[in-house]
């Protein structure tokens, strides 16, 4: 457990870099067995899909949640890649659905499929996609070989691949409900909040940790963990909306208008459009809608948000949400320097600026 | 193991009444936890494309190769169904990238969406699209927990689940595989019984009975089983293929052109282009390319395509690999009743007319 006298971001770092070269083992035994040329073309772009970029939180969450309970081995990361390949699937399901162009600051996965064959296939639009949609579903069949491949103890391997599973169906459910909020004119902010729990804080945090500490086989009450990890994942995903209205693009590698421009109903908008007068509320409407948003209405609604206070709503809430998880925290079980590690995480979170 | 007395139609049908029982208690089970409205409507709508037909024969599988080692038990039948539910995954998943409007007689799942949602949703052909990508996703997480919940020992699930996570990726390869044979000048013969191995023979009928059999926990060598699985299921898809051209539309609830109209290579077509003159060569890629082939060049069609050969080049390849199949199963150990059932399968498998 030497690794946890580290520097948070040391140990970050440390681990990240450990994770990656598991999964470049991953891929390297994957590559392996030989396969028709479109399949090699296919699960090379999985590959370079999931090599870059990606902060890791996830697996290293999975090694966390182990570690609060178990000694630090190598096979935990074996098992922790599983999560980053879930999600590379879901990523690459997600920005067929969103019909984003980019990911990461490069070609979406049916972005670049696109580019490769549209001088030879007429209908290139489709077909790239249907590629994608089978890669997202290989990187599935991926995530669950990996977790099952990693060496450790059958029972404990099958309990984690249940939470793999219901981690994949909560997260399906949260996409469900972000799709209707589009066109659900009561989409409220408790169905928002709901959307946050299901769509990120399941399998951004709360998961892999309980996977973790599944792994761990311990028989310790996980449900302050648990907890933890539900309200730090769902003050993740606010502190994600507001760098997506006031972050910086080189740092977040996404177009700043993006989440306008696909009409999110992020926090911000839903108590701004609470807040404002009724014609303040056609105009965020209008912007919502309107799928290619100018500078300067971009740079009007940015101020709309923060004059009406709404801005300030979202951090008060984000703000509440991180202190309430560190009270449950301080009843988790386990290792210490995890926990004082998870408490750091805590901030860390809703200060990062990518 | 009483129920292999049965005759085989009635040990059938027998076999897919308790698989459907299963899978009603499944869902039954399922539905007990309360989520969003959109999320339980999308839930029922697996639920109901499950339940609305299929023959269940991969699950069927699933029992035989397990029962072929180890005795017959009520657990096995829980386990079984994963395959069925992995079925509607890739059925939901493919008949968004095949734009299909129908599966087994009533409307495909994105397009019963699309109906849902069109006088609301401005967008709705996309919409449905999104939702029912997610639908297939949320199967594939069911079809996993139904095998781990399936109370079986914990190593022998375990390996079984590295099967089901295979199947589903070989079945990947194979429907990349398919994708790039549309605009592939050179897809061969090879390429295409390639396409069949992986896309139809590994997981609906090879993989069924090698998870089965790994679910019996035996030692056998499963090798001269997995033999005739691929051969056997090489058949069905060549046999699926004479059904698409030469089939009765009630028999098969599917349309009768939908094969050409979706341009599909298959070996009765590539090998009458092997066959024939120049222009009759051209006028089958003309049907294959048309997209809506008229009555009279569908007649033309099929005339053409039994008048030089390649009909009946399909039987005899299709009758090769039954009698290779056979050969195979003989060498497999186990019960010798379930080994003549699937000696009888074989035979029904290329008789059957749907």
């Amino acid at each position: 457990m030497e690794i946890y006298s580290l520097e948070p971001h040391e140990l970050m770092k440390n681990m990240r870099s450990r994770i990656d070269s598991e999964l470049v083992r991953f891929f390297e035994e994957q590559s392996e067995t030989r396969l028709d040329d479109v399949c090699m073309d296919i699960r090379n772009r999985i590959r370079e899909f999931t090599m870059n970029g990606g902060k890791r939180l996830r697996p290293m969450l999975v090694v966390m949640g182990h570690d609060l309970f178990a000694p630090h081995s190598d096979l935990i990361y074996r098992a922790a890649i599983s999560i980053e390949l879930t999600q590379s699937y879901l990523l690459i399901h997600d920005d067929i659905m969103d019909q984003s162009e980019t990911r990461r600051g490069k070609p979406s996965l049916h972005a670049a499929l696109r580019e490769q064959i549209k001088s030879r296939v007429s209908d290139s639009s489709r077909i790239s996609q249907n590629l994608a949609i089978v890669a997202g579903d290989l990187a599935d069949s991926f995530a669950h070989q990996s977790l099952l491949d990693s060496g450790m103890r059958p029972d404990i391997l099958l309990k984690a691949n249940v939470e793999l599973s219901r981690i994949i169906e909560m997260t399906g459910y949260g996409q469900l409900i972000d799709i209707e909020s589009a066109f659900n004119e009561n989409f409220s902010q408790r169905d928002l909040l709901r959307l946050h729990l299901l769509k990120t804080a399941k399998y951004t945090i709360e998961g892999p940790l309980y996977m973790g500490a599944v792994l761990s086989g311990t028989s310790e009450d996980l449900k302050p963990l648990q907890y933890y990890g539900m309200l730090l994942g769902t003050a993740f995903q606010l502190h994600d909306d507001i760098l997506g209205l006031y972050g910086n693009e080189q740092e977040t590698g996404k177009s700043i208008k993006s989440d306008v421009n696909e009409g999110k109903k992020t926090l911000l908008m839903l108590k701004a459009m609470e807040l404002c007068s009724d014609s303040q509320k056609k105009f965020i409407r209008d912007c919502l809608s309107s799928g290619n948003i100018s500078d300067s209405d971009f740079h009007k609604l940015r101020e709309l948000v923060r004059d009406c206070g709404s801005y300030e709503y979202s951090r008060n809430m984000m703000a509440r949400m991180i202190s309430k998880s560190k009270e449950y925290l301080s009843e988790v079980k386990g290792e210490t320097r995890i926990k004082k590690f998870l408490e750091w995480f805590a901030d860390y979170i809703v200060e990062r600026k990518n």
